[in-house]
């Protein structure tokens, strides 16, 4: 039994969690930076929350509420401009992935001066600023990783930089936050979740730790397709998603992503496509792929779906997901050469070949 | 879906995985003191591997070897005085529980002055030496744990230290330790594992995750009930049973333990009965008084365990831990008064009252 566990943020879950353990945020520093995007932690209460709990506590803090979908180096190095330049000594990130992504890049590069050419190396020193997660979004589970995936125009894709230094020390759970999201990212946020569980399940590197939670939210999102497909959730519906998109964090913690990231990449950068959504249009077609191999690991993943195939949970992806978008056989070409050079390709329990992902593709897109 | 998650510890697993990652040993320090037991770290080749890595990488240590079974508060300062002494800036852990919970104290009190009456206050400054943890029974999860139980002859029971600042840095889990352990250690051992999983289950502050690694847990240890009884464990079915204990490490972490620990303690403490195979004497019946009011939950857990019955379940513990000690009518009088003060009662999913104690003391021990 070999494995590596590690996952040492700490989590804080339920209704009004920020306000009720506020004296958590008055320990984490003096001044904190707020890195947001540009609209959806206003319209939500969380920023107004957290505004509150600083007030009450006499924390300062200032806001950094330029970060875009898809978050670019730029924006990055700009946040840690704003920081260094404020004299912040904690990060609260809140939003989805692109806030939570790029307050961890925000906060390493409050600590240190790290070029862009050294920006996915690894090689940092032991310096951060410490770090306060609230998820808005369920989502990408970044409140629990130790990843930040930037768009990296560079390598024409998204690279991630992984270091375990990035993992949050707080992350904070309120599902009230996604109320005001609407059908589209409340489906394309649960796919991703979904395909962090799923990927995780499928990689090399799974564990009993990782299987066990990565089953748990499997089991728990696919309870939700019905509701999720009429977009009629109740406020339990929209926990039990944050729940489950936290333990996807969890997950790939331990084990990376895997194919289906790497070949979503090339959808989010040349297509727009988004990130979730272009994970769940290549997911069924790379589980067939799987299936070939690992059967027995995809009857066991679809039981707990309480499908009966590897069908019925394709069709309901593409009910979920509706039209695809149209992608042509040159594009396909360039994106299996770019996604066949990522390290995530050779964390699958079955390690595709660049005619594979051209294949699955080609069945994803009907092309 | 209110709930708490943290455990920090970094998991390293596997045959060898401290020859294999002595890098990671090699940057917690430069004075390691090896809190140990007398005589099996010696035997079963854990201390050779550390001195062996510690030497290859050029680092000094001293070797703290008095810790006894159930250690006392003198133990663990007279270790901490050694460490201080001799200049030590990490721990290392070897052995059992009592090795592992001295080590906590240890590593604590090296790096601040708190009193004996301020030991398990909780109130101490946020300052311990980095600890390395390698459990070589499986066990108590203690390499997971925010917990160092001791020896309290002041309350006539055994009373834990409990704080995230001493949950250890790094747990090292290589089952090859184990193989010289006798039928008697083994059973009580995996007892205490299997009895941290339960509590965890069945405790308040049960969540998800808790929940999923304790069934994970749990039908692991009930799949080798068979071969515990016969005491023919493969070298695969020890490290099963350590990586079972480590998830009761992580569950009680999270949950506590509940009204059996409470209650074992005192068998411990009066009759020198060990720990475990306290924990076990008092099981089935302590599950019988929650079945009554939480047969779901028990139902679950019996599922899981691919039994049939609660008395299915305790006629194996039985077995496992043959003929039962002689308690009287008073000693279970004076047990119940002293269990019903702990903390951990309170943690039961269902709350015994003192009368409930009584009652399941006498039964366990057909008084």
């Amino acid at each position: 039994m070999n494995f590596n566990y590690f996952m040492p943020t700490r989590i804080i879950a339920g209704e009004n969690c920020i306000e009720n353990n506020s004296e958590v945020i008055s320990k984490m520093g003096k001044k904190a930076i707020i890195v947001t995007g540009k609209t959806s932690a206003k319209i939500n209460g969380s920023l107004a929350d957290v505004e509150k709990v600083l007030k009450n506590n006499k924390q300062e803090y200032v806001i950094f509420d330029k970060v875009m979908s898809n978050p670019t180096i730029d924006c990055v190095y700009e946040g840690a401009a704003l920081s260094k330049e404020s004299n912040a000594d904690f990060v609260i990130a809140i939003g989805g992935g692109s806030p939570m992504d790029s307050a961890k890049a925000i906060a390493l590069l409050s600590s240190q001066d790290i070029s862009r050419e050294k920006l996915f190396s690894g090689e940092y020193e032991s310096k951060i600023l410490p770090m306060v997660f609230i998820p808005t979004t369920a989502g990408t589970g970044s409140e629990v990783t130790q990843y930040s995936v930037l768009t990296n125009d560079a390598a024409q894709t998204k690279t991630a930089i992984a270091s375990p230094l990035i993992f949050p020390n707080i992350a904070f759970l309120d599902s009230k936050y996604m109320k005001s999201l609407n059908k589209t990212t409340t489906i394309n946020t649960a796919i991703d979740a979904l395909s962090h569980l799923i990927e995780g399940y499928l990689s090399v590197k799974a564990n009993g730790i990782s299987n066990a939670l990565a089953l748990e939210g499997i089991e728990i999102i696919s309870s939700l397709f019905d509701n999720l497909k009429k977009f009629n959730l109740s406020d339990k519906d929209r926990s039990k998603l944050l729940y489950a998109s936290t333990l996807g964090g969890i997950v790939i913690a331990q084990t990376g992503t895997t194919a289906v990231h790497s070949m979503g990449y090339s959808l989010t950068y040349f297509k727009n496509i988004d990130h979730g959504r272009a994970n769940g249009l290549l997911m069924g077609e790379f589980l067939k792929f799987v299936e070939k191999e690992k059967t027995e690991l995809i009857n066991t993943m679809i039981s707990k779906m309480k499908m009966n195939s590897l069908d019925e949970f394709e069709n309901t992806l593409c009910d979920l997901l509706g039209e695809k978008e149209k992608v042509t056989n040159e594009e396909i070409e360039k994106y299996a050469s770019i996604a066949i050079k990522s390290k995530n390709i050779t964390n699958s329990i079955v390690i595709p070949e660049q005619n594979n992902l051209i294949e699955i593709y080609c069945k994803a897109f009907e092309v």
